[in-house]
């Protein structure tokens, strides 16, 4: 198979020394490489105008399909959609996929990640954003602004660093205002009380956010929240989830936040329910609204569930969407 | 919007005082972090077995479709399958991604790319495969094996440094002897002068092998080329092209290398046939061939012309097919 040459003759002739020397097994002709043993950074840039966005990749967390991953088809339709996207048997992969926008004056970092106290847990599943923020060449000193879609821990949760303090502690933490009245209410907090899901969520919120509660700013819908982002009302999910538009000269994309969760389950089949939802109803109705306006408009969506790099294009497809990731860019 | 907190009005004191002594427009509130102007390096890693092997994005080139792209279909169904892809308008988008094979005792690089030579032509565009390499941790003496799947420029040219030295200079170089003896012989080159792509194809083998000929080693279809690794028929496209089995313990990926040129194209419409094919009515063949095998066999199929990271799994879609990329994983 392969010709000898003067280097495989001087390599394996130098193995032969090593090998009589040490006696370690047989000689081989030449040194192997190691392997790697990790993946490539995961962050991703895209323009958007004069804005240069960085799509930060927090991980992916594959489980179990729960039971009651989607509650209102029967398991083994959601055992076949995980199948259909080979997923690994029987189980589920989420991804999750913080923004980056660098408008020129402000960084903003859309959502956080589950925090990076998971890494370790989580065997380098979950948690990566800060490291993929150091590999992009990001200083999370720099950044001015967190801006949260809502407040479950997957999004909150990168707001601490491993020690508990402030991961990015010169930025500003804006919340969504529905979200915040919803999730720090006593009423709703001990209403909660019977629900393990809803009750951590709300313990969860407690948690993340003591200590530094008058230093978060609330924003509203309709607004321009930060230099060309807008919010814009995608409840459902949770009562005050946020989606966003950026815009930049020309350029406008769409960053849906949750409006699905993974679109393998919940895009291709947009009236299908996921647990997490506080009102699964009203989420069905934003999804629909949201991407009949986006597939019209040929919007290019951002979805913090979908894969890495987890840009695409939704089209409608009868009464269903489907997703077009775009093509990787080598250059911005 | 903003709530004024100690560091902004430190930052706008500072900024205040620097605009004073300047004059240079009005002051911003602290300093804005400058745009990177980057993209991630392109290398991705996965598992096959006890393999490591790593994605190595050479680039990817848009440029204005040519009328005669798709050589048996009008311009316009060309133009749409492009559009659908969300290509920009009325360009084509042809990505190019080389396989590196750790087998534990050999690092196999599967093609080349475009060559480095094309980097600063192309502003970046393609010719990335050292740097992507280099990105990945990987020496370019380190390789073993230099693994061409046929000799087109954009497989082959990478073997050659920017100063024309070998870009590998430890790996020995493997072609498949068909394709050898079809590019290498002179009644070929001669009837090829009046094929403006041909003559440059063949031109190009003459100028990217001169003076390496003998240390090149042929390789025939059916055999186990290196460890694991077993060429296999796919002609049509060239007369010796050939795609690979890559097998480890209980998992086999397929490497395509050109069994189609873009998926979104060729893939969709395996009847179509693309401009740089030898013999169209062949590639055509093969393509159903393979593609039913792959697809029978839920196969993971490497495409170096899909995008980045350039895997999926190919799946029958009634007289067509629907490539299916594999989600990102941020851990390996």
């Amino acid at each position: 198979m392969t010709d000898l040459n003067r280097r495989h003759l001087l390599a394996g002739a130098a193995a032969g020394t090593a090998a009589a020397l040490t006696s370690f097994g047989a000689p081989t002709a030449r040194a192997s490489v190691a392997p790697a043993g990790a993946q490539a950074p995961g962050f991703y840039r895209y323009k958007v105008g004069n804005y240069e966005c960085t799509s930060i990749n927090d991980g992916a967390r594959s489980f179990p399909l729960p039971d009651t991953f989607v509650t209102n088809v029967p398991k083994d339709q959601a055992l076949a959609a995980a199948d259909a996207a080979y997923m690994p048997k029987g189980m589920v992969t989420v991804p999750f996929n913080p923004q980056l926008i660098n408008t020129g004056s402000k960084l903003i970092l859309i959502d956080t990640g589950n925090g990076v106290a998971n890494l370790e847990a989580t065997k380098g599943a979950v948690g990566r954003t800060l490291q993929n923020l150091a590999a992009a060449g990001v200083d999370p000193k720099s950044i001015d602004v967190v801006l949260l879609s809502h407040l479950h821990p997957d999004h909150t949760n990168g707001i601490r660093a491993a020690d508990g303090s402030m991961a990015f502690p010169n930025a500003e933490i804006m919340v969504p205002s529905v979200d915040w009245a919803f999730w720090t209410s006593d009423e709703n907090t001990a209403k909660a009380q019977t629900n393990e899901m809803m009750k951590n969520y709300f313990a969860n919120v407690k948690k993340t956010f003591a200590g530094i509660e008058s230093k978060v700013t609330k924003y509203d819908w309709g607004k321009e929240v930060a230099p060309g982002i807008t919010s814009i009302a995608t409840p459902g999910h949770t009562p005050g989830h946020t989606s966003f538009a950026i815009a930049s000269g020309n350029s406008k994309i769409l960053i849906q936040s949750d409006v699905t969760n993974i679109p393998e389950f919940f895009l291709r089949n947009p009236d299908w329910h996921v647990v997490y939802d506080t009102d699964p109803d009203l989420a069905q109705a934003t999804r629909h609204k949201f991407y009949d306006m986006a597939s019209a408009e040929k919007a290019t969506v951002v979805g913090f569930h979908f894969t890495f790099p987890c840009i695409g294009h939704v089209e409608k497809d009868g009464a269903k969407y489907r997703l077009v990731p775009v093509a990787w860019n080598p250059v911005i």
